[in-house]
C-alpha cells in the first residue's frame, strides 16, 4: 500500500521531468545564437546532466494540484533547476568542495576551466529572473511575478542557499548542536525546496494561511530529506563496507547520528514526516502529492 | 565654460555619491544581525570600498531630471552597485584576473578567502532582485518593477556583464577586429551603464521614444568611456615613463589607439561623444545632466 502510493508517486515525478528535460532544452540559450558561446555550452552542460528535477516538479504538482495548469508552470519552475545548477558549479569549485565528478561526470571547472565555471554559475544564478519575467507573456499578473521573484529571491542569496553554504563552510570539521545544524540544512536544503512550493501556489491564486501551511511543509521535507541522508550514509557504509561509521562522520561532519544516535535519528526523521503531513492536512485533497513526496523521503532506500 | 560645466557636474555628482554611501550603509545587511555575519561582513567590505558611484548617480539623473525624486529612486540605483561589487570581486578571483589589490585595498579573496569571495559575489550579484522587490514599498507599480528587473537581467546576465567578460577571457592575448572588441565593451562596460539610466527613465514614466534614446545614448557613452581609457593608457605610460606604449598593449590586449591609430581613436572619441549627444537632443532641457556627463569623459585626464 505505501509502497504503491510511492511507486505511482515516482512514475508521476518521472513523466514531469520529461517534461521538464524537453522545455530546459528548449529555452537554454543556443550555443550557436548568442556571441557568449563558450558560455552558453558551459550553461547547459550543467543544467542538461540529469537529475530527478525535483524543484521544477514540486511547482507543476502544487500549481497543479491547487487547478493552474500550462507552460507558465514550467517556465518558473525550471528557473529553479538553473539556479540549483548553478549553486552546484560553484560548490564544486577547488576553493570550495573541489569536486572532480558529478553525477558521474566531470564538473564545470575539470572541462570548462575555473574562469568559465565562475561565469556559467554566475549567469545561470541570475538566469531564474529572467524566466520569471517572461511569465508576463503568459498572462501572469505583474503582482505575482514579484512576489514570485521575492520567494525565489529569500531562497537564493545570504538568507538562503549562499548563507546556508557559508555557514556549512564555516562549521566544517567544528563540532555544532543540533540548531545550528538545522540552520544549515535550512538554507543549503529546505529552501531551494520550499521556494519552487511556494510559486507553484502563487501561481494558482493560493491564500495566505495555504501558504503557510506549505511553508511549514517545506521546512519538515526539507529537514526530512537531510535527516534520512545522514542515517543512509551511516547505513549504507555499514552495509557496503562492513564498517559502522560513516563518511560524513568520518570527515569530521555533523549529523544526526552523530549527535541523536541512530535510533534517535530514526525517531526524529519519523516525528520530522508526521509534522510536514500534519502541516498540509487542509491541502491533503488537491495535494495528495506532496504527501507521497514525504512518505517518499522517509522511506527511501538510496 | 567647458571646465565649468564639467566641474558643475562633478560636484552634483559628489552629493548624490555621499546620498548613495548612506543608503548603501543603511540598507546592506548588518553584520550582527544575521546568522550568515561573515558574508555579511564580506559584502559589506567590498561594497562600501568607495568609488564615484556612478551607477546609482545615473538612476538618481535621469529620475531626478524626468521629475521622479524620492528614496525608492536610491532603492533602486543602489541595486547596480551591489551587482557592480560583486562583478568586481569575481572578476579579481585568482582563476580570473587575478587581483591582489582594488581601490588600494586587498580583494575580498585576499582578506576573506577564495571560498567566501565566490560566496560575497553570489550573494551581491542576487541582491539587486530583492531591492527591486522593496520598490513595492515605496509605492511602485508592480509593471515598473518587473520592467526594471527585465532591464537589469538583460544588463547582468549572459546577454551583458558576464557575457562580455565570458567574451574577454576568451580573446586574450589574441588578436581581434573592432566588431569584436565593441562587443566586449558593450557587454563589460556600456550594459552596466545603461541598465541604470533606464531604471531612472522608467521610474519617471518615460515613454518608449524616450527610452530608445536613452538606450542608444548608453551605448555611446559606453563606448566613449572605453576609448578614453585605452587613449589615457598610453598617453600616462607616454608621460610618466618616458615610453611610447601602454600597458594594455603591452598586455597584448586589443585596444582603440592599436587598432586605429592614436589620432584615430581621438577622433573616434569625438564623434562618439557628438553621437551621444545627438542621441538625446528630444531630452536635453531635462537631462543636460547626461550631456555633462559625455563632456566630462571625453575631457577627462585621468
Amino acid at each position: 500500500m505505501e509502497q504503491e502510493k510511492i511507486n505511482l508517486f515516482l512514475s508521476k515525478l518521472a513523466g514531469i521531468a520529461d517534461n521538464v528535460n524537453h522545455y530546459l532544452d528548449k529555452w537554454l540559450p543556443q550555443n550557436e545564437e548568442d556571441y557568449s558561446a563558450n558560455l552558453n555550452e558551459a550553461m547547459r552542460y550543467s543544467v542538461m546532466a540529469g537529475g530527478k528535477r525535483i524543484r521544477p516538479a514540486l511547482t507543476v504538482l502544487v500549481a497543479e494540484g491547487l487547478g493552474f495548469k500550462g507552460e507558465a508552470v514550467y517556465r518558473a519552475g525550471c528557473a529553479y533547476e538553473l539556479f540549483h545548477s548553478a549553486s552546484l558549479i560553484h560548490d564544486d569549485l577547488p576553493c570550495m568542495d573541489d569536486d572532480d565528478l558529478r553525477r558521474g561526470k566531470p564538473t564545470s571547472h575539470k572541462v570548462f576551466g575555473e574562469a568559465t565555471a565562475v561565469l556559467a554559475g554566475d549567469s545561470l544564478m541570475l538566469m531564474p529572473y529572467e524566466w520569471f519575467g517572461k511569465l508576463a507573456e503568459y498572462g501572469v499578473s505583474y503582482e505575482k511575478i514579484v512576489k514570485i521573484m521575492n520567494i525565489a529571491n529569500e531562497a537564493f542569496t545570504y538568507r538562503g542557499v549562499i548563507g546556508g553554504q557559508m555557514l556549512d563552510l564555516k562549521y566544517e570539521n567544528k563540532k555544532i548542536d543540533q540548531e545550528t545544524l538545522e540552520r544549515i540544512h535550512m538554507g543549503k536544503t529546505a529552501a531551494l525546496l520550499g521556494a519552487p512550493i511556494l510559486t507553484g501556489a502563487v501561481l494558482a491564486d493560493a491564500n495566505e494561511e495555504e501558504l503557510d501551511c506549505l511553508k511549514i511543509y517545506s521546512k519538515k521535507i526539507g529537514l526530512l530529506f537531510q535527516i534520512i541522508d545522514d542515517i543512509l550514509d551511516i547505513e549504507s557504509d555499514a552495509a557496503t563496507l562492513g564498517k559502522n561509521i560513516g563518511r560524513d562522520v568520518a570527515l569530521g561532519k555533523s549529523t544526526y547520528p552523530a549527535l541523536l544516535g541512530l535510533e534517535g535519528a530514526k525517531d526524529y526523521a519519523k516525528k520530522t514526516y508526521e509534522e510536514a503531513i500534519s502541516a498540509i492536512k487542509p491541502l491533503s485533497e488537491r495535494l495528495s502529492d506532496l504527501e507521497s513526496l514525504a512518505l517518499y523521503l522517509l522511506k527511501r532506500k538510496s
